[in-house]
């Protein structure tokens, strides 16, 4: 097995036909994660309405949180007094941090992901985002930006998001990039390629610095993020400066593709990029969760995946089915006595009615949120695991058939 | 075993030393409920936090829900189709609806308990409550009110009470009352006993004829309710009423204890009202859950109890613990790693510390009225439960023990 950390590695169990897609295995030092596998998202360190017991009960295996949201609240001081995030939140298996790039540029912003961008006036190589008095700004160095908390001011930078992810202790954790989206001009886009490129260098050596000068504790992972937007050349430059890395003596143990991934390019970025990354690390695909685009981003070769879609979803009555996606608040729910999804095996479909949703749903009953969560997280994680099964007991052609068929059934008529 | 509806029963099994306090069991068609026993509130078939598997596994025997709430939604024939009030909420064990008396006349007014009554000027025998726009008005032969989800008008007598509450379907169903204040006028609670007496024998006449209409179902036991708010006369002489009402071969299967009760009167309320009681019959006090007033009411003869409390209070960060009540949200608890209360057994107490629950419920996380729900519930029903296993075990002594030593250390320096 793969290995560049004490207690972490990956291995490759299983390949998608003559493809990019896999399965395998990857092992922290709180266990071990069989891939593909979707990570549900704890963002300040709870999985919004379900228990870390309830979670494991559906079948996630790790979790992930964010370390933007926690270094705010609680602090990550608080979450090292505990023991890392995995006492913290009492989750026995493996945690992942994302790096809080993506967050302070647009929660720092003012909640709003749209960033204004490449504005004309604003100085060169610095990014404005404006939304009523809030501020997040660019420079070569960091982010600076106000707490969508409270406005108070604060600085990441690459040093500083490794100093929160160590001290949050996550058993993955995510080097600090630059989130942009597919507004920005291409110039735009190469300039912040470069600079989360220097930024990911940075990252690796205080990654370095902070495991040497915390012997004793459990190695944490770290994976480089790809940015590149939508631009093909752009996509496989960064993936390939973050591999160079490694001549330098520090490597990744990992990779995300992070940044403007929709429906229509998603397949195509991940396969660029996939094709970049050395066969032997794991690649995370970060804030991806609807049925189809985890077919394709599996098919082309990404191992994990995180986002909040299950659960906020749920929150708002949205259901996902065998037979597609619905809301569970409509009136013609009022009175149906059968379970949120026929095939489904989560603790809320054992036990529970649509109508008894849509009741706690309508009523605002916080266990409405949790029953709802818990199916939409356990549909997710054994869609994933599913795929999982077929490429290994079927291989492509059992990939294929489940994908199809799966599909056509959700999208169908 | 004494019985007065197949399925259902009620069986003294110790006496506390020679007082009006017992312990005992109470057989209902969907399970046994040993008593003293503390019945946790799901108010719209949901104990808000928490699922019916947690409260389960935290030793609820019973859950109560409120009438008035499911009757205005989702509509008492949805809960009926589902198979009744257990079926639709996932909860095999024993349940109970309490009448809609309280909740009409208190949140059909506008959300507040202060109901404007006798005053100057209105008609003789009848209350109106105002706030808003909205009316609660009570005359002989019921309440009109305005639903407090939509100011929809609607209209609750003993016959409409008793209607909704089988179309429930819990065991124990309370008959219609009206429910005063300490706040009425001596000669306004002479006259609401009463009407409270008149519909106890209305409850009892169309419980009797509902029950032989739906033969087949199970057996819903119909407890009436005893009021005359802090008057020993009234109070004495509405439990004779209720109890005088067998004489026309029609019983009550148990009795509840509502209204008025404040901790400076609540142990003489009970203790007046059990003396008047048959011993044979199981007694409910509604409403109440502080742990002095658990104490005192257990010693004066109540069997079971049933308050929105303790999820209510936890949802603010109230928490109970051996050493008294705290609020977890406050700042000296942010760093505080131990558990709720150090003495409890409940499963937040062995898996979260208090900085982590402090941490959520300042960030508004969904798990964080869960966790704090879990544990007061939990908390409510082992300092019950603790009460009739030292009546067994130990008798008045053992109980007195108890009390003073829980006491003690709650209320201590």
């Amino acid at each position: 097995m793969g290995s560049t950390g004490a207690g972490f590695g990956f291995e490759v169990r299983a390949r998608l036909g003559a493809g990019a897609g896999r399965t395998g295995v990857i092992v922290t030092p709180h266990g071990r994660i069989a891939t593909p596998a979707f990570v549900p998202v704890g963002t300040a360190a709870a999985v919004k309405g379900a228990t870390p017991e309830q979670m494991a009960a559906l079948g996630a295996q790790a979790l992930l949180a964010n370390a933007y949201h926690l270094y705010l609240r609680p602090g990550a001081d608080v979450v090292e007094q505990a023991g890392g995030l995995g006492a913290f939140m009492n989750w026995a298996g493996p945690t992942f941090t994302d790096s809080g790039g993506f967050q302070v540029l647009s929660l720092g912003a003012g909640f709003k992901k749209v960033l204004a961008m490449d504005t004309a006036g604003l100085a060169d190589d610095q990014v404005i985002a404006k939304r009523s008095e809030r501020l997040a700004a660019v420079d070569e160095d960091g982010v600076t930006f106000r707490s969508h908390l409270d406005g108070s001011r604060h600085r990441f930078t690459p040093e500083v998001s490794m100093g929160v992810q160590h001290r949050l202790g996550a058993d993955i954790i995510f080097a600090f990039d630059e989130c942009t989206t597919l507004m920005n001009t291409r110039s735009y886009q190469e300039r912040s390629v470069a600079r989360t490129q220097a930024w990911a260098e940075r990252c690796l050596a205080e990654h370095a610095r902070l495991t040497e000068s915390r012997a004793g504790l459990p190695y944490q992972a770290l994976f480089g993020v790809v940015q590149g937007a939508q631009f093909e050349d752009l996509r496989r430059g960064a993936a390939r400066g973050l591999v160079r890395l490694a001549a330098g003596g520090r490597e990744f143990d990992g990779y995300g593709i992070g940044g403007a991934l929709v429906k229509e390019n998603l397949a195509a970025i991940v396969g660029w990029v996939c094709a970049e990354l050395p066969w032997a690390k794991p690649r995370h695909l970060l804030g991806i969760s609807e049925v189809d685009d985890l077919f394709a981003a599996v098919a082309a070769g990404a191992d994990t995946f995180d986002c909040v879609a299950p659960s906020r979803l749920a929150r708002h009555g949205g259901v996902y089915s065998a037979d597609g996606r619905y809301n569970v608040t409509r009136a013609r729910f009022a009175r149906d006595f059968g379970p949120l999804d026929a095939d489904c095996d989560c603790q809320t479909c054992a036990g529970y009615s649509r109508a008894y949703v849509h009741h706690l749903l309508r009523s605002r009953e916080l266990l409405g949120y949790t029953l709802a969560t818990i199916h939409n997280e356990r549909f997710t994680v054994r869609l994933v695991d599913s795929m999982r099964a077929a490429i290994e007991s079927g291989g492509a052609a059992g990939f294929d058939r489940l994908r199809d068929r799966f599909l056509s059934r959700y999208f169908g008529p």
